[in-house]
């Protein structure tokens, strides 16, 4: 395909996108659940096909140079398959937040205004490595009724294509409308730049990925871009801190799944508890395999020789591992000065039995997510009761923290008069 | 000044805005009201100063080639100083928004969430002009609880720096924090440049201007920026519209102010109803000086020399001014893909006493404000009861329609945990 072709085959999907936007509004809730049943049939149905075409990824990964970790996340099996059915499945029983009505009010004048919940319209996805995120997304825009236009990795391409073939075939025959569900069905780099070129036919942007690519969309987008970066999350163990709560709460966070954005990866501990809940903290997460990058201090007070020289890039990384940076701090005010200037604005946690102490935290910590006396593994759509969740946005503009599906959703206003001239 | 002294500039500002930002979370809202009356004095105790460099820079606007009307939005006198120290002084009157609580709910697991309004932190706001928007922006940024980083156009550089520093001065009274609010001194295009560039200081940019200062801001920013387009708003007169009421929305949608973004730019008539309004509505707005430019179908049952036959680009055209395009349309839905097509997405009024025409109308319509049976003049937070506006978002994300004190806001989720792990 030549530089031409790419751009017209993506502005052409912009356009069929926009057409399907407005196709979408008309759907009632019930009928757009019906689409999502069958769009999860459609998957078991084409298991075989869907297999057949991951397995051409996998022959193709080594000479991609990806890791085990990352044909881990590549591979599907028939759990695996049944699985993004039931996702589907699951998003066709949630709440339509596409109906709600925001507020409703009436002016003096006698017109009665209504704040009412809409689609976006048409939202671009960009992500890459794990083939379920094709379904995934596509269910949560498609519930919320926008029209979406996926864009995978290479990595990830015959499994995508055939789980986009699987969901429109079986969308279809509950009536799906068309284009409402797109994938670009190759991986030239220029694709991503047509996407955020074409402010005209695409509302929003999701780069799901690392750092390296929501940077290149941020930069060249032209539509609002709704960023999920890293998770530096923080516990901090105030003076006033229940400290068997406090170790409970660090090892929660710090281990149960180390390798996601919610888990903590630094540690802030008053300095006049510090001599006491170092030591303890330092042995318990040691056994229980965990690598220590402690300040001068804590590596004093912990007296552990495992306890690696903490360097200033360890409180800006997120290590998604079994690894924690520690950090003695003078008072509350330096915990607050240390998160809101290493921390991605993501969770950040404080351990005390010090209201006001929390209240401070609270109320000047700059973060998506801000938590008293509570594991950080608690910031997710699922643990607040949201159902499925399509990130967790660091951004403060629209959504931030947990994006489900009135996030998904923009709103609009709606007057109804009697003839009201003014 | 070099290069290199401007971005030192300006990315200095940047840094002091953040710090300001997290000054102004711990302000009551007691606090914030007395500092937003000590500006309002400072612009009265400084009016002869303000005036002063205002006479500086019309003296230089024919050099700029500013025209008349430009020259009179630049102009200050003794009553616009009073009026800019009296907005200040109604935005102190406003209900602060930035302690609200939007939901407050309780997990099975004994966790309390509370989803809370926040400031955003910093904004940046880039004007074209009127010199008054330097004292409104800041004001209403200010109220909830933002950091303001101002950047006004050459054609009124003495003038804002003039009310920035009036505005500081008296704030400071009060005990302003230092760099609440900053105005770029200088005027140079790389300001605007550097602006743009500083995602880790600046979280929004608001350009008010026109088309191009709005796209180049938009072709440059890494961090959301909220656009304020045209109006191209609409009234569609449905087939069982009650004339006269069609009548009278229309002539004050179109006249009673034509320079505003809520003005009617595109009539729609069905063409059932057409043969009888149209001649009507022609002679009626050309009385009152409207131009109109009709398609064939229209300008053959108006029956009148003086409409001009509209061109492709008269639909997509922000008069701002007593000129009209009129359209015949076959039923409702040419109507809605005339709008969704060519309008604007800010403002559309249907005419009608069909409710099952209105309901689809409100609900395929995909604009900020959809109106059944108003003028669409109403479209304007104060008509809404919002209070100030800092004007009228045709984005769909975060902030859609009226741009008020709420939309200046974001949120955060607190948890009130008792040690809760995963």
């Amino acid at each position: 395909m030549t530089s031409e072709d790419i751009r017209n085959q993506v502005f052409t999907m912009g356009k069929q996108a926009r057409a399907a936007a407005h196709a979408l509004t008309t759907l009632t809730t019930e009928h757009k659940n019906d689409i999502l049943l069958a769009m999860a049939d459609g998957i078991v149905a084409n298991e075989s096909t869907i297999l057949e075409a991951n397995e051409k990824d996998l022959d193709a990964a080594d000479e991609l140079g990806l890791t085990d970790a990352m044909k881990d996340r590549l591979r599907l099996d028939s759990d695996r398959v049944a699985a993004i059915a039931d996702g589907i499945r699951e998003v066709a029983e949630l709440h339509d937040p596409t109906r709600g009505i925001i507020k409703d009010w009436t002016r003096p004048n006698g017109i009665r205004l209504v704040k009412k919940r809409t689609p976006i319209g048409t939202i671009g996805i960009i992500f890459e490595s794990r083939p379920n995120v094709t379904a995934d997304a596509a269910a949560l825009c498609f519930k919320t009724g926008n029209a979406t236009i996926l864009r995978g990795g290479k990595e990830a391409i015959h499994s995508n294509r055939a789980i986009a073939t699987a969901l429109d075939e079986g969308g279809k025959k509950a009536g799906l409308p068309d284009h409402a569900i797109q994938l670009i069905p190759f991986t030239d780099r220029e694709s991503v730049q047509h996407m955020c070129e074409m402010d005209q036919w695409l509302d929003l942007i999701i780069p799901r990925g690392g750092a390296g690519l929501i940077n290149a969309v941020v930069a060249m987008a032209r539509m609002p871009v709704i960023k999920h970066y890293d998770g530096i999350c923080h516990v901090y163990v105030d003076k006033a801190a229940d400290l068997d709560m406090a170790e409970a709460i660090t090892i929660n966070s710090k281990c149960q799944k180390p390798s996601v954005c919610n888990a903590l990866e630094t540690l802030l501990i008053h300095k006049d508890v510090a001599a006491e809940f170092s030591p303890t903290i330092a042995e318990t997460l040691s056994a229980k395999g965990v690598e220590l990058r402690g300040d001068e201090e804590f590596r004093k007070l912990a007296d552990l020789d495992t306890v690696i020289p903490a360097s200033e890039s360890d409180w800006t990384t997120e290590y998604l591992d079994l690894t924690l940076a520690v950090k003695i701090v003078d008072d509350l005010d330096s915990a607050i000065a240390h998160i809101n200037e290493y921390g991605s604005h993501h969770t950040d946690s404080i351990v005390t039995g010090d209201e006001a102490a929390a209240d401070k935290f609270l109320l000047e910590i700059d973060s998506a997510c801000v938590f008293w006396n509570a594991s950080t593994r608690f910031a997710d759509g699922g643990e607040f009761g949201f159902g499925a969740e399509i990130g967790i946005s660091t951004d403060k503009l629209h959504a931030r923290g947990p994006m489900a599906l009135e996030e998904l959703c923009s709103y609009k206003y709606l007057a109804f008069g009697t003839g009201q001239v003014k």
